[in-house]
């Protein structure tokens, strides 16, 4: 069974959407790529630090997902990462209310010995340090890195960003990140100066408009599913990832053709994330609600014509 | 050959985008539609006016890609339709700098004897009333009616504009449309309380990210090619319209597998038009690149995934 190596944070989250509020809730990037990849039935492990306050049950919630939780610190006096933030009407647009780095402050990732070898690595969004510092730790040469992350670490860590990017295969970036990185407002051309940047791949994330996954002059793009209600979109960029990186360490074939088929699993994920709060549609979501999913991606994409 | 009847502007347009600026060049929604649906060898025939002032070279241009102009006015002493508009710089939006309606103010379309029985009739967009006029000298139901308005006409005219959607088979709208229409943020409900309103298939236009095309429970998705730089958007959603009607009219099959095909041409005319200013791309667009930009759209979205 191949090894997925997951990093990223594991928090408490409280939204406000137009749909309604919550209180602290299960969050966190390395929980919703968990929950996505482990549809896959690969070997993963989430590396990630909680506080004492963090409930038992939350992280039973994992392992009762396979996910192995060994990597994951519990600092019994500190405190778990907050956030909370509110949507606006648009869904597509967000105020972040509070940000507690908490225990998050002081992280310093220790990734598990019998996942030193993993095939493949998610580097979910954390400070670039972070993730180089689980890269440096890995004792063969993944076959796949990815690595997702957003416009605050360019904001404040930019040289650290851009030697992490150097190192990885994968980027999952969002087109406002991807503009903002390169100083281009067309994604072809973003794409092309972030490949030179290092990543063979550059996935760009177009919220409710889908995934365009490009390498080289190849392009490929996803749609959303287009949904009746988008409840709440917390997290729907790391079950996007989840999928997408849990697809192919299932595969085990890094291909640009085999990503167009993770891309698709990663947009059906993500697209049963955001009908309910939080993790909540995640942690119930069963194989054959996925399966169906997918072929309505088929139905949604597919056509048939002759070209002559 | 079957017969498609086009009825829109005959125009000129003056446009200014950040590459640059135009003086008065040929434009119009029957224009575009016309040069986009050239490419399907149909029996098209363009109704629209225009003044005096009106160059017959624009006219040859039409002539040339065999669109018969007999039904299109001219007014010896008036002036020819004019619209002139500024991009912003992200190209989605756009001010009107002038509208001068000229001869289109008095505008009474005529379908010529022999298009009186076309199968397809493509309403582009003018006021619903004329679009109307132009239903009711049909002496046999058209087999596809499909609609192209804007917000300007749910505006000053909507219970016009309810009247035609009534009638017609096929409407394109643009998102934001979409949803004034309908008092619906999500595309997916609004296209339902579309279908309400007559249309049996819904055509949402959503610019650079794409088009929907709905029908009763089923969605189809295209997206927009992924460009380097757009130059300029002028008529690219009467091209995608032109594309789409003259593809169906050459196929003679409306069924919604059928349409699939229709909106990937449409999409795929759309992606040159935005090219150059104006009219110039489509002019010069030989058949041969429009089969290698297909195949592109193929590459683009089509995946190979076994589902079990």
């Amino acid at each position: 069974m191949s090894k997925l190596v997951i990093v990223g944070t594991v928090a408490f989250d409280a939204i406000e959407t137009p749909f309604g509020k919550t209180d602290k809730i299960l969050g966190g990037a390395a929980t919703f790529i968990g929950l996505s990849a482990s549809h896959f039935n690969v070997d993963a492990a989430a590396i990630s630090i909680v506080g004492g306050d963090f409930p038992q049950e939350y992280l039973d919630i994992l392992s009762s997902k396979k996910i192995d939780i060994s990597g994951i610190e519990i600092v019994k006096d500190g405190k778990t990462f907050f956030w909370s933030g509110k949507y606006h009407n648009d869904m597509n647009t967000r105020d972040t209310l509070v940000t507690e780095l908490n225990v998050l402050a002081d992280f310093n990732p220790v990734v598990p010995n019998n996942y030193l070898d993993a095939d493949v690595v998610m580097l979910g969004n954390l400070h670039p340090i972070v993730q180089l510092g689980v890269l440096d730790q890995m004792t063969i040469k993944p076959k796949l890195v990815v690595l997702d992350t957003m416009n605050f670490w360019m904001d404040c860590a930019l040289d650290d960003l851009l030697n992490v990017i150097k190192r990885i295969d994968v980027i999952t970036i969002n087109d406002e990140e991807a503009r903002q990185l390169t100083g281009e407002y067309s994604l072809v051309v973003a794409a092309r100066k972030i490949h030179e940047m290092g990543p063979k791949y550059v996935v760009i994330k177009k919220g409710e408009h889908g995934a365009l996954l490009f390498h080289d002059d190849h392009m490929f793009y996803a749609p959303a599913l287009p949904l009746e209600e988008v409840f709440d979109p917390t997290g729907a960029g790391d079950t996007f990832a989840g999928g997408f990186a849990g697809y192919l360490t299932k595969t085990e074939d890094y291909s640009f053709e085999n990503m167009k088929n993770a891309v698709i699993y990663g947009s059906t994920l993500a697209s049963f994330c955001v009908e309910k709060f939080g993790t909540e549609r995640m942690i119930n979501l069963e194989k054959n609600e996925v399966l169906k999913r997918m072929q309505q991606f088929k139905q949604l994409t597919q056509f048939n014509i002759e070209l002559s």
